[in-house]
This record gives C-alpha cells, sequence and structure tokens, in this order.
C-alpha cells in the first residue's frame, strides 16, 4: 500500500518531464529565499504522501539532481534509486550518485575553467599545467564505471559504519580530457623508481586541523596510469563542480575515491602518501580491525552485476513474462557474459547483452526474458569477465564494508502474485 | 568585442554547474509568477552585456533546456550551440535541438507513461498495444544521430525559408525500446505488399482545419523497419515531452521528421500517407518549385561531418598548436575515416577517431592536432562511410533546404591572429 502511494506522487511528478523536476525543485528554493516558505512547504506536503516519511531534499548545492531519482543519505551522500537506472548504457548526470569525503570547493572555481592548474611532479621536468595547456596536449573519451568504495556496504549482514549503500553508488560515465600518459611523456617520462601515481585534491581544508589527517590524497599503482584521464568534461558537459570540475583525475577501474577531484597535485612517488585516506583509510581490514597500511588498499573494482528490474521497490508483481534486466561490469576487465537465475542460484540461464559495448571499464546493460509464477522468487546475476573471472558468491569480510561483489547479497527475492 | 563580452558573461553563468543554470532560468519564470518581474528583469539584464542582442528566453515547456547551451529561434525551433558540442559523444537532452512541427501535446501524456497506446496496423493480427505491453516484448538500446532534415538551412546561400539551422540541429542520442520487428512477429508478420512503414504522431490538432494539412504522419520505405526501434527512454531516463515521449518511433539513419513523436499509430501501408507533411512537404525539389510526390522524400541522412572546434564564435585563435575537433557520421552507413583541411580542401590530412565506437548510426569524435600560424585558414572536414562513400563537396540545390551535407559549406573561416 506504501508503495501504490509512492508510485502515484511519482506519476503526478511526471506530468512534467524529468528534468522539469529540477526546475520545480529549485524553483521552491528561490521561493522560500523570496518569502514564499509557506507556499512552498504546502506544495511539498501535497506532492509528499502522508504515511509516507518524508524523504530528505536535496542538497543546495546539487538542487540540479533529479530528486525523483536520488536517494538522499546526507548532504554529501547521495545514491541512485534502482528503479531510476535505465537502459541506455550513460548514467545521465543528474542521476549519477554523490559522494564527497569534504565539502565541494567554493563555486568560484570553476568561475574560469581554463585557469584551474595541476602541479605534475615526480616526472623528468616538472611543471604546473592549466586547463587550457592541457587541452592542447591531447584528447580521449572514455566510458567507466565510477563506483564508490562502500557500494554494497548497505547488504553486508555486519552493518559496518558508513553509509549503507545499496547498488546505487555508481553509475556509467563518459569522461573527456587528456591522457595521463601524454602529460607525461610531454614531461620527460617519470623518474625513476616511483611505483605510485599519487593525486592530491583541491578541496578547502578545515582549519587548526592537521591537513593529513583530512585532505583527498590518493596513491595508486604506477601501472594505473595506462588509461588514466585528466578529465575536464563528463556526458558532454564541463564537469559540474559537485562531480569533481573543472578537473577530474579519472583511474579506469578503481573506486571512486581514486579518482581524486578538483586535482591540483599529480605527482610520482615513491611511497604512498601518508594521509590518513590513504594511510588507515579505505583499507581491507579484518572485522573489528582499525585500518593499517598493511592491510589491503581499496583499488581495483572486480567483476559486479546487479538487478535493476524488476525491483522490490516497485511493488507486488503481477504473474506472468517480464524482462529481467540489469548491469553488469568487469572492473579492471571487460565483460564477456552475464548468467541470471531465478531460482536462487540453482540453475542459471545466460542473458543478452544489450546495446552498444562501450568499452573494457564500461558496464553492460544485459536483459533475459522468463515467466514468472506466483510465489516468492529469488532472483540472482553474475556476471563473468573476459579473463573468465567469475562475480563471487560471497562477499569479503571487512571492517569498513568495501568492494561487496557478492552475487548472493545481490539477490532479489521477489513477490508474485 | 562583442565575443569577449560574451565570454565573460558564460564564465559568470558557469559560477553555477550548467544544470545550475536551468534551475536559474527556472526560478526567474517561478519568481515571474509570483509577481517579482521587475527583480527578475534586472537579473537578466545584469547577466546580458547591453551592446549584445538579447537572446530569446527558452519556451516555457523546456526551461529545463540548458540555456547557455541553445539557440533560440522559435518556440518550436531550438539548436545546440556549436561551441557546446563536447567530446563525450551523447549528446546531453538538456543541449539538444527542439523541431517540432505542432506545439507538443498537453502533459498529461505522461503521468501515465504505461497506459500510452499504439495501434499496430498492416499486420496478420492488427491490435492496440500499451507501452507496458510493449516492455514486456522486447529490448533493444542504440545510439543515433538525430538531425533535423532541415540542418545546414542556414549555409544555403540562396536562403530558403524556414529555419536556418547551422549545424546544431542535431545530436547523438541513445535510444531504448523494443525492436519493431519484435513487435511484428508478435503479431504474425506484416501484410503482403506493404511497402511502407508509416508512423502517425499524437499530437492535438487544431481545430476547424483539415487534420491532413497539419499531421504529423511519415512513410518510410519497409525496409527501414530493420533496425527501428518504438522507444521509451532516451539517454537514460523516460523520454520528455518536447522529444515525444512517452512513446518515439525510431528510425536509424533517417531524418528527424521520420522519427514520429507520441506515436499512437505504425501501420504498414500500400501507398504512402496523403498528408501534406509527406505529400508535398519535406521533398527535395528544385528551387523555385512546390513539393510534390514525385520529388524524393526526405528520408535517408548521406555521410556528414562538422568541425566544432575552434570555433569562430569563441573569437579570434592565437597562432600555435590547436586540436582541431569535430564529429561525423554515415547516416545509414557505419563512419570508416574522417579527413581534415586547413587550407581549404586542397590538402587533407586522416583525423583520429575519439572515443567508443557506439555503432553505425551513431557519430563518431574526432581530432587532429595541427598548428595555425596567424592569418585567415578555412578548416573542412570530410567524412568517408563504410561503404566507401565520401561526403559530397557540394550541396544539393533544393526548395526546402533540406540534407545539406557539403563539406564545403560546412567549412569554418578562422581568424588566427
Amino acid at each position: 500500500m506504501l508503495l501504490k502511494q509512492n508510485e502515484k506522487a511519482d506519476q503526478t511528478q511526471q506530468l512534467a518531464s524529468p528534468r522539469r523536476r529540477h526546475l520545480l525543485a529549485g524553483s521552491a528554493v528561490a521561493m522560500t529565499a523570496a518569502g514564499l516558505a509557506a507556499f512552498t512547504r504546502s506544495a511539498m506536503a501535497q506532492a509528499v504522501a502522508s504515511t509516507v516519511p518524508a524523504a530528505k531534499p536535496l542538497p543546495a548545492y546539487v538542487t540540479w539532481k533529479d530528486a525523483n531519482a536520488m536517494i538522499v543519505h546526507t548532504s554529501s551522500t547521495l545514491e541512485t534509486k534502482r528503479s531510476a537506472f535505465g537502459t541506455s548504457i550513460i548514467t545521465p548526470t543528474d542521476q549519477l550518485y554523490i559522494r564527497n569525503n569534504l565539502p565541494a570547493p567554493d563555486a568560484s572555481i570553476i568561475a574560469d575553467r581554463d585557469g584551474w592548474a595541476v602541479s605534475v611532479e615526480g616526472v623528468k621536468n616538472p611543471r604546473t599545467l592549466t586547463v587550457k595547456d592541457l587541452k592542447s596536449m591531447g584528447l580521449e573519451t572514455m566510458a567507466m564505471v565510477l563506483q564508490c568504495s562502500g557500494n554494497g556496504r548497505g547488504l553486508f549482514p555486519t552493518k559496518p559504519s558508513g553509509t549503507p549503500w545499496q547498488v546505487g553508488a555508481a553509475g556509467c560515465v563518459v569522461w573527456s580530457g587528456v591522457p595521463v600518459r601524454a602529460v607525461v611523456e610531454a614531461l620527460g617520462g617519470i623518474n625513476e623508481r616511483m611505483p605510485y601515481m599519487t593525486g592530491t585534491g583541491g578541496e578547502k581544508l578545515p582549519e587548526g586541523i592537521d591537513p593529513k589527517s583530512v585532505m583527498v590524497e590518493r596513491s595508486v599503482p604506477v601501472k594505473a596510469m595506462a588509461d588514466a584521464l585528466l578529465a575536464w568534461e563528463m556526458n558532454g558537459e564541463p564537469i559540474p563542480l559537485a562531480h569533481g570540475g573543472p578537473l577530474r583525475l579519472i583511474v579506469p577501474g578503481y573506486t571512486g575515491v581514486n579518482n581524486v577531484k578538483y586535482i591540483k597535485r599529480l605527482a610520482f612517488t615513491a611511497e604512498q602518501t601518508d594521509a590518513a585516506i590513504q594511510k588507515t583509510g579505505y583499507r581491507i581490514s579484518p572485522p573489528g580491525q582499525k585500518g593499517d597500511p598493511s592491510h589491503p588498499s581499496v583499488w581495483e573494482m572486480g567483476p559486479k552485476s546487479w538487478i535493476n528490474s524488476p525491483a522490490p521497490e516497485s511493488g507486488p508483481l503481477v504473474a506472468g513474462p517480464v524482462q529481467i534486466k540489469g548491469v553488469a561490469f568487469g572492473g579492471i576487465n571487460a565483460v564477456k557474459s552475464v548468467e541470471v537465475s531465478v531460482d536462487g542460484g540453482k540453475t542459471w540461464k545466460q542473458a543478452r547483452l544489450v546495446g552498444p559495448d562501450m568499452g573494457r571499464y564500461a558496464w553492460r546493460q544485459f536483459v533475459l526474458p522468463a515467466t514468472l509464477e506466483p510465489g516468492s522468487h529469488t532472483i540472482a546475476c553474475m556476471v563473468v569477465d573476459a579473463e573468465g573471472n567469475r562475480q563471487p558468491e560471497g562477499r569479503v569480510e571487512n571492517a569498513g564494508g568495501y568492494n561487496n561483489n557478492s552475487w548472493r547479497d545481490h539477490a532479489l527475492t521477489l513477490s508474485v502474485v
């Protein structure tokens, strides 16, 4: 019944186009500012069914997101609803998740996008380059799954602390920028014995606190440079501030935190940074233990898939034919195939991959037609990557709830009437 | 100088993210409605440099478009600015052109998207199918260049009547829906001797006028069915009303008008429709003549390419290295290669194709690094399709200004200082 009411509210909002809804949300903000708060609250009350807990509104810095598509956990953690993922491969920017470790810098940094500068160090001829400089040095475009390290944390029965993401802290994004290797070549190559590529974010740090304890600075193995970009564009538009514009380091196949926003320093280094976010944060630590440099860092993504439709949030399903749809990616490898089970993993059928293949780091969308009888059904999916690696049945237990790619954890139990 | 001022206004607006700008535009509309017109006009006056003619505002039904990216010709004809085309292949929905032959139907038609119905006729078992029915019948996803038949009309020296589009009445869109052939198979196949596929749009027609004189009903050769879709999603979101949602006929490789919006009837027919838009409209008629069924209909697109950057609208270029970037597509065939000339077509160099290949009907983005000396340079590009067809040097003269894919007409003359 609750679900039905939600559906109805959704339909009312669909009178306007998806982006029209942003406008409405934005207008509400503007009208509040103009002293029309009472009207606004009344309109919002009508939009939210009285028996449904009110969803948190979009934070002020991203009122342009599609409110209907997002779950707002906190002002810095927004998840895409499972039911919002379409079948067009690319996740629209206004539906993409947000996870910011620090508040976004002041919007003045995108007043002059071409003027943003990054210091490139640990190369033969270190130099500070502006975005304008970078734009003259090369161009590459790549589709890539951007996924928060903690996506799927909400499926750990141990409930690790941190945002309880289900599947929506991920999206497939087209990035455009200059290959890092082209920049490195232009600066004479990497100095000897520098096994790490270290990116430093340009966030404004809080005062009176050790910068190393909060700053966003991440090191990845230097081999990740091969396909990395310094990107200024996503999904056809300049990268919005909330997603790291004017310039973001893109490290395909690596979890979100390694894709440093507002990058101001790109250094090839002998050691990993000693910033807390690297030293103790984002480590696969045994449950109950604090993060330690001896624990593996959260870097490469593993093969993973999940079902987007039918979704339990859409309410009970009527028996009959259904198209089971979802997404699958290989992390650092391309997708080879996807299998789907409608009996909780006892038997599997090969799904069909849908739409153009956008490359090794993109996700593929898959579909399997099925006929479901009344009753309860547990639907699971499992991807096999181009190297033959299979998405695992179980998760790797860890204190931070990172890297959950267990197919069993991601299985959905559907009620069919 | 005018250009400089424009740039400055753009930069100011870039303080907000691209979609934040929609919000601002939208808020202005809402505030006007609330009686704050004076404030709004003042804010708009500040945003528009006084010596620059004021751009037309976005029409009310598409205030969610990116005002900064669009040229508003009329309320039903909006063009993407050349400088807004990025290098991420897909054209974001909020930057895609609009060309509607009739005003969009009432927004109530997308209150219940799954309930929209299309009558399928000229098949063994004709049936009316809802979007919900169609969603259970199959799924395909395809990237396709959507291009207005008149894109490039503004480059005809004869100035044919109609919107003087330059290059921006086109975009590359990802569509998702059911293949028409799957629907036809499910309904027993096409009746014998039906050489045309005819789609009828659901626009609300003005009263007191012969419907045939204004209705949007288009016939294409039945072979176009092979890759056609009945689509409910574009670029990852339900198709907005302004772009033909809840359901649009997608005929890959055919000009925009053949991709019927709000499709309510899909018929396999013995003859082309006698609606004016088909019978006399959209014909390649000799200059000075009215359209006639004996003239070729505007159907398949030819190979075409153009340069997006550097763009003359961005002002004089400083001598030195530059990345020449643009888009190229083959129409009904895939792109094989693109050549670029910086001397007005005397000599050509092969450009590099950038980013994933999204299939036969998508466009490819290309780049050619060059070094430009001070002076005037005429830059041209030319695509060769997979069948070896070359983009022609000249246009086919015609009364309506359709199908301009002349590389010479599309060449840009740049001033380098």
